[in-house]
């Protein structure tokens, strides 16, 4: 076997998941670590980065070409430094010589929502698109663009920060100090806050979703009204349609900016499917500039789940290192 | 003398602006007509570019190389057909092929706020910059992408949209049929609209400028708000600081989504400079995500004022032609 394989890298505020990925985009090996707390030093995650980069390159037999990294940060435009990632311990990071020192294939690092959205543009829902906007609903909002067949990166590396365009004035505070951003309507965080805030209330359109907790709201997640609503539950159902609503309003906006020819809507709330994207869909419609005279953008959910990350960045590295050579 | 000049025409809702422009950008002729109402046919406009081409056209005797539209309407991504103009009569309009059956130069189309912010980035500006974002502030807001020397047009044609974003839910009603858009906010409509609101309240804060219109609210123009600003009126002032405050929310959303290096704001409003300017800068650094912890984009005033556009369409059609050859 000589298979040439890359290694891919997503680096989240929860996990360090790594895998091996064929030329095809298929994972063929995985290994994943805890992130390590922000309070520690950036070098616990760099050495984490490493162990699962080890680990990975000690389980194949076949050439390895490149190791990518998806960091959940702004990546430099000379994509050597995270410049900031508020979930890790990183400022001004010089993440690829670091990691360089210690990895004995070529790295490149990138933002993981752009890597995401490079594995939907090769691998997934989005391929022969020119003009691909993803939109990342997990804990916050990722986001990137892919033009052309290029990532659209912006002048300094840091588009694609879809989550933090103002949709409410005065609304809802935000992790980065803001209030009214789109990520505090439209994400998983979004979700469980508003859940918990029924809860917390006591109404009885909550009865459902406690029961499920045993009666601590501080117990729900994200899947479980998720689930509840596969099940029926109608204030699962509602709290879900609301999401949709505002990510439907977030999109229309990026619509009328970028015009793109389809948004696919990737993310772990994204596992809602339609009862997400219908929502969404129909209030896109609604919101559109322009709507009855313009062809519209499809919306379309990812196909490569949590991977795409890895996929993506593995796929981009080993592009990268061939055209190093 | 043989010096290569091509024709630029800006069409907007109430002036057809026509130019003759050399290879650096400057305008050399010029000839006007008002636009046609819109319950004219879609012809009547047609002859009106007819004639104001071929009124250059006879004004010289140099070489011209293409005649250019730039048109207030969404333009689709072929550049064949103005898909749908609110302020004209044109719907899926062929206006090349109308155009070049009765204009003995190649024609090339374009909508009117690329074509401002290709001038901007050739000639005026933003040149050198390679992400470029222009938001021109008429009676609506009009916007354009130039990426690395290209205009990016979107899947269709219809990017740069930027007025049609939602910024307030439940806002002011757009002409567009949505509400809460940026330009209900941030535009020379925006600017008048709360200043005659102020005039009919019976304010006594809108004395100075009920006095300069004797009165009549409705006889009350942006341009005059801009002067009584720059003679001290207090109101005045309040009120280019408020739309000013908008333009920065808007442009710290548009920062967040396409990381550009600069913004280079044109249109009618953007006379009033660092009174309109100054508190756009400070809420744009007020408001952009990750501030402290990246470059931020500069905000400069557009440098060729009202006549960008029929500049742009001249450069881009002479380019066009070129290309052709």
């Amino acid at each position: 076997m000589s298979e040439r394989l890359s290694v891919g890298i997503d680096i989240g505020g929860t996990k360090v998941a790594g895998g091996l990925v064929d030329v095809d985009g298929r994972v063929v090996g995985r290994a994943r670590r805890d992130t390590p707390h922000r309070s520690k030093s950036p070098g616990v995650v760099e050495d984490t980065i490493v162990e699962v980069v080890a680990e990975l390159l000690a389980s194949t037999s076949c050439e390895v070409a490149a190791v990518g990294i998806g960091a959940a940060g702004f990546v430099a435009a000379d994509r050597a430094t995270v410049v900031f990632a508020p979930h890790l311990s990183w400022r001004d990071e010089p993440l690829e010589a670091n990691l360089q020192r210690r990895v004995p294939v070529p790295i490149s690092v990138d933002n993981d929502a752009n890597a995401a959205a490079w594995a939907e543009w090769r691998f997934g829902a989005a391929q022969q698109d020119s003009h691909v906007m993803m939109v990342n609903l997990g804990t916050g909002i990722g986001g990137a663009l892919v033009l052309d067949g290029q990532i659209m990166r912006g002048r300094y590396g840091i588009a694609g920060e879809f989550g933090h365009m103002q949709v409410v004035p005065g609304g809802q505070r935000c992790e980065c100090g803001n209030r009214g951003c789109w990520e505090q309507y439209a994400s998983g965080n979004a979700l469980v806050r508003e859940a918990r805030s029924l809860m917390t209330a006591n109404s009885p359109m909550a009865t459902d979703l406690l029961a499920r907790v045993d009666g601590d709201p501080m117990a729900l997640t994200g899947p479980m009204i998720t689930e509840a609503a596969r099940e029926g539950d109608p204030t699962a159902t509602e709290l879900l349609t609301e999401i949709g609503q505002w990510l439907g309003i977030g999109i229309a906006n990026l619509a009328a900016a970028f015009d793109p020819g389809v948004f696919v809507i990737g993310g772990g709330v994204s596992a809602a499917g339609d009862l997400l994207l219908e929502p969404a869909r129909t209030t896109f419609r609604r919101h559109l500039a322009g709507r009855g005279y313009r062809p519209e953008a499809r919306i379309v959910a990812a196909q490569l789940g949590n991977e795409a990350g890895l996929i993506g960045a593995a796929d981009l590295a080993r592009r990268d290192a061939d055209g190093r050579q």
